[in-house]
């Protein structure tokens, strides 16, 4: 393990340790296609350096791996996200309103909402309110509104975040998910519509790309 | 022009003449991709033939060209429709809501209203109701549910098609319309909407075949 | 759980229960990607506040699950449809025709069929007379016209539904399947297919999507 | 004009003069994205070296362009086919039916069809027969049933081909066609059902390739 | 079992059987999608009916289980083919070439070599002849143009079907495979090549379509 | 023209007029497939109602039309914006930097910051930085890390977001351009780039969208 | 125009000044989207900073217009390209072959014919030399044995790069066009084509780049 | 196993024997989609015939299982290589940089520096070094500019190629991952971002494919 200017070199990774004070926030592990040796590796490297710890898309058999060696590990198994921070932050950021379609869209929703109170943030849920019954919306629509930003989740068409955008003054963050079948060919339906959308105050993130709403939310809920 | 069982022989083209027996309204013409020579010519056959006459995506110079041989022909410019009705059908049929999203889509939902007022329906028209302001859309949300049918006409992210049919009983016809940019990929990603709505009850025409839900329409309207 | 204006909060769900007084239906559950815990409680909310209950895309192992806490609880294997319905319905619809082109198409077609009886309908089924071999369809076709409505479940290259459109007078509503290989890109030919009928008076549901034909089939077959 | 082993070299173009003996029928001009220039010398090439002469999508002023310097050049504007025989063929092979759905796509089955009449063939014509009304192509199926070999062009959904596939048992060559809009994408909704036909004895020729259509037929029309 | 005119109706399948009077070889059944009941239903039903039987994408434990019942069936596991004859062919027809790029490509090639064979053709084989060395294939050219049709089979690039085609007189018959990773999109890339070659005289059929190679071979071979 | 609750009825469109109230901006025109006579009476009926006018997409013709009868209206060019105020704004909103990495992106990037300045930002432009030197952008790293949010603007490979995102703590709204040729397919490229940033802190509008990135940029910037 | 570390600030465009130290050759103005006077200011401001001038896709129009001001400027009016060199180069560096299927390819191989020149290479061209008669490409085949580097331009299916490739021990530089029509979808199967070859040694570039494919072969012609 | 001119014939396989002589480097088994026993009868055949081996694409069993017959062969299991070299080659070649954007693109990585290795280059591994954290490339970018090559790898949006391209003179060959997940589709997103770089002297390979950039940096790194 090499300390070079501003990271760390393992070899097979480059720890860059000066994310936190560069971008507001350390380095995040993506896990899918890493080895579990890797992510291991890398988690380890990362605590060396005392910098917080953010796994995402963590399966639980890696976690529990990971756990043996790691053992104030936290694991949020909706969202897949595995986590250790070294000062847990006492929120001082504004309040997000992370918003879901249909209970399909929770584990990405979960991602999102667990990734901004890890940064810091209060947040409230408000799920399985997709259009299909828009009532369920309305009912919430005022404590949403005292958001100062809002995530909407939805897979299928993905037409909530719209309908959402078009009734609130805060910045949304759509989120496309995968959930769905036939035509909505595993997410691009609902981020086509997302893109498209009619209502300005909308900006868009990956499929199923829940760490990369609740991240970006934090970084404008101030 | 050789007369043959059920239909009549111009070479280039078969008019289909027990279309009216067999399907309940007569042979219709698209336009697009014909010479106007053929335009005109099996527009002649089928009034010869005592058909209605009903031209779709007709350019307006393509009308003035039938019209000096066909006087009688009418015209919606809006519709891109040409029409001559030998007796004019009395309204028999229920009551058509036609709904758009935006200015924008008006010609296509015009080509639907006129379709199913040649049919012999009723229509209301709703336009520019999309989901930026849903208020516009619940003012009128009791007027629409007392129509038989729905059609809904919507460009860019096509969300309006969920949000109305989750509101009403009635059978709702989404039209994605070609209205948009960038990523709608020409009425993609409007059609891709429609057709993952997560609220049942929704049935999908081509992209800006207006004249297709009309048609539809028409034939469960009663 | 939390009784609020019109739904009902499980938190994690938001029970729609005026769907039914609002759309002639209650709400139905799509299974794929919802959590076997997460369908029970919705399952058992629904039956405490008496709305029928239907489960599409319903796993056989999901259903042995649901069945020990719901005793009562039907499944159709084929059609993959669980339900449980309070008050069975008396066929008081019209006549729904459900044809499929070929045997692979079945389960689709069994889905679409179930939801219409369901709802009420009476079904007439006509498998496997796809356009390799035509005088099949023609051979039942004067009793397929007898039918208020049609549905057709084709994958490949799903020409059947434009078929079956020319010769009938009743709407026609199409459900390309993901039955096929190669080129047919997991439905998406069949679904072009139909979208792009030259015979008037089709409607398309998206991809294996036989509840919603079924559904929407009810809602016209009146 | 340098003369190499079985070629004739112009510079920028290489005359591939023993394609007949080869090939059985000499090299075809493909004329969209040459210039002009480039289309007459290589004409001209070619018939110095008593080649005959087929020019394909030649846009009628190139043609005029062309007839200057080629007194003998024919056209036919409809197939957009340009030819000069030197000794004009005898129709000493099979009987080919070009049969096409709409009226739009008789420009693509008049290419086929001249194709297969300059390469020696008899071709009987089927036009305007497509499946919203199919008793027309019933009409003539015995007829159809005499040819050799079957050409089918069709735009829209082109759900034609499978049709006649499964009535006949001659082999059918698809050609899908651009005519139509919106989720036809250009003829790629017909080609994916041509390739994706239920009955087999049918293959396909690229979108609004009529010659390639009839040249292939004509390879196997003995 | 009921008998109907020019069929057989087991309900949930309708038997053509006068698929080999009307196009001169019985019904195939495609096995995929098809449960193992069905299939054996079908396969009785057609035995019954004293139909010659092919079976096509047939698993092997597929075939173990049917064998049970029908002794006499044949299995190539390779081109998971299963067969029953009545009266074995007499090869009274043409020779097929089949050409494959790559050893990935031979189930493909024999589901096209073995579906000749069973027509009643002469196949030569010339397995892994692509161009990567071009040599290997003009090798065999002498032979390959003995033959009255040639099938070529090639995944990856498929740049073979053009490369063969521009060598020989014959009629070519290019099939796709979904061999290959990336950019191929399983098979994509190379069905786009073969539908796009410069090089007349190439029909092609769907991906892994060796099945319809093979019949469409067969139908020209003569 | 009728005055409702919350919007304007013209009959062709409905002014939602509370949308200022609503979401802190008036309904913005996007004037792409309008007709110039529903813009103007649009355009009219807002000023009545003493909105804010903002118009995008506007082409100069229609600018020049619309200036007779609304002499105050201003145009951008470049950004193709036109805008009449009824009191400006004193920028009391934070800083926003829009850089763009070539000057065929220049129309884009001038659309977004003309909607920013509009909604009483300031803007700092950083134009013609691409990834292709990279020095240039490091030149002005320290300037743009002062503002609040940064928008940036690509077309073909569209890399420049995510290296900007990696410098910087503020977030990044990154906008595809349609700029570029052949295998970027019209913005796609550059657009499916920006989704998948390995940076996060990025999120995304619709291609060519510089309205949508300044409109969402306003809201976030305080 | 203020003089920058590395590069040179014209405020809508930043000239990268150091571009030919650090990449050994200077900025290329790439002219499509770009208006003219921003290409003549850029243009001007290389000139005046003595960098080498390149434009890429110039039109000739354009070309006039720059005339005017830059006298010395050349043109390439089939590659579209504009140069001015302070010191012509000296064939320094290695041979080129430049090999292209069809004389439609010919205004893309020229491009890439004109920068090899341009960057002080020595280029051969083999021009219609496609696969329809390989025979060509043979004849040439020791030729192009000799070169160093091989750049292979081809539209429609693009599989003369596999071909060309599997001959030679040089590298094979391929470049897809987007000649063709139909299901070549404006280049791609070209280049699926491309990237898919089973025969190594071949790398692509975008649809119709031939500047890149020029560019790329002289850095490895040495 | 019959030796023919250039090649030896296994039937189901054709060896390639004078591909060194022709191209420099012996027939390469790309192991997907290929029988074991095909696998090991061309493995057998090869070294019988005095050739070097090289099998990608080698799943450890299948290595396990050929290394009972091959005791020699070696296995990279990270770059899923086997191989097995007469003479181990000694480097005589030039230097390749092999860069990788993530730890998750290293499989990839490796496979395409085994390749160069085996071929006789040395290689330099800088991996993890992506636009996330760009001080980490910064850091090594001297290093970088020492090689003859530049071989990078990246998933996800694959921005690194562009970036690297712009620092350095030497030819970069972009490797495009199918590391990501949403809208990378694949490797999609990195392909085509890799396809329209702004900055010249980038040429792409296949998606995940590390032997190819391997091979044909080898062939350029003289």
């Amino acid at each position: 393990m090499a300390q070079k200017e501003g990271f760390c070199d393992l070899g097979f990774a480059k720890l860059d340790l000066n994310r936190k004070m560069r971008r507001g926030f350390p380095e995040v592990i993506y896990c899918c296609g890493k080895t579990v040796e890797h992510i291991k590796k890398i988690s380890n490297g990362l605590i060396d350096k005392r910098q917080d710890l953010l796994l995402t898309k963590l399966e639980k058999k890696t976690f529990v791996y990971l756990k043996r060696s790691i053992p104030k590990l936290k694991y949020n198994a909706l969202a897949k996200i595995g986590y250790y921070l070294h000062n847990p932050r006492i929120s001082r950021r504004g309040l997000i309103a992370v918003i879901c379609a249909g209970t399909a869209d929770i584990p990405i929703a979960e991602e999102a909402a667990q990734t901004a109170e890890i940064m810091g943030n209060r947040v409230l849920k408000f799920y399985d309110v997709g259009v299909a019954g828009v009532h369920r919306l309305m009912h919430y629509i005022e404590e949403i509104r005292k958001s100062n930003v809002i995530i909407v989740v939805a897979g299928m068409e993905g037409a909530l975040a719209s309908l959402v955008s078009g009734l609130v003054a805060a910045p949304v963050i759509a989120v496309p998910t995968s959930c769905g079948y036939g035509a909505n060919f595993s997410g691009l339906a609902a981020l086509l519509t997302m893109l498209n959308g009619c209502s300005p105050g909308v900006a868009v993130v990956n499929i199923d790309n829940g760490f990369g709403a609740g991240y970006f939310a934090s970084l404008i809920s101030k």
